[in-house]
């Protein structure tokens, strides 16, 4: 694991801090802005079609071993650890762009989604449901299915329901 | 100020909490899991190109304000304060569709963007700075502007530079 680790400049990445606002906004350098708990959020499209994939966060390391690797790499805050997309699936992400958002607190992946889905259910995207805003709002808003269908078997592809 | 927030059954907004996680990813109840802030991601798209106009964030009042008016209401954290889209610069979203990801913790909001942008740099999108990948990490990493013509005057927008 050691060794492993040893491989990544990433252990002890170092990202610009955020300047004043003008740099942070017009300026060059990237500087991403972590959240208080050290995370950005990162929304991961098809660098194809634009689809919306899914939304994941990244710490320090997560963001430069995705630099220097190109596969998308995130943190779980669940399990409070690192991990690279695909390490149980196979379904790496290749990523193709990074851009940055205007306060720099937000990343856009474009990336070459491997396998046949993104989500840990068996779906394309994880954006499988949408709301029914036709009714009131004084109770439960209902869900409705859209593009749904599973293109994998996720118990196949895990083994037992799991986070991926 | 409490004639017009009494409008809003939004001042008590009840989403259904979430439940065990096969109801969260395979229900069809909407119960968003708001996080320790209170708040929920939103990936703001355009709704006939997919292109990625924002990221931002949500409380509950601003999420049942955006379902019950059909405009996009979000939670500025800079303000803690409640904020249209679009009520300074007139450029409010009309929200076509709104989903939920599997584990119901980011929302998809696909809107038609009023005006011509959705950044209050004056460009249509937030992202438009992208990250020279090809360099090595263990120094600041460049960013290079694309897709980053403003597309109206943030000045005469918004009168003085502030954040939109």
């Amino acid at each position: 694991l050691i060794a492993a680790r040893a491989r990544f400049v990433s252990d002890r990445p170092v990202f610009i801090p955020p300047g004043p606002t003008a740099e942070v906004e017009e300026g060059q350098v990237f500087s991403p802005k972590f959240d208080a708990d050290g995370l950005i959020t990162c929304v991961v499209v098809d660098a194809t079609t634009n689809e919306l994939l899914m939304v994941a966060h990244m710490n320090a390391a997560a963001l430069a071993r995705t630099i220097e690797t190109g596969n998308a790499w995130f943190y779980r805050r669940s399990r409070a650890a690192l991990w690279r997309k695909g390490e149980v699936s196979g379904h790496v992400q290749h990523v193709i762009e990074i851009r940055v958002d205007c306060d720099q607190d937000a990343l856009l992946l474009r990336v070459e989604q491997t396998g046949k889905g993104a989500c840990h259910t068996g779906r394309r995207s994880c954006f499988y449901r949408s709301l029914n805003l036709a009714q009131p709002t004084n109770g439960p808003v209902a869900l409705t299915f859209v593009d749904a269908d599973r293109v994998f078997d996720p118990d196949k592809v895990y083994g037992k329901p799991t986070k991926q």
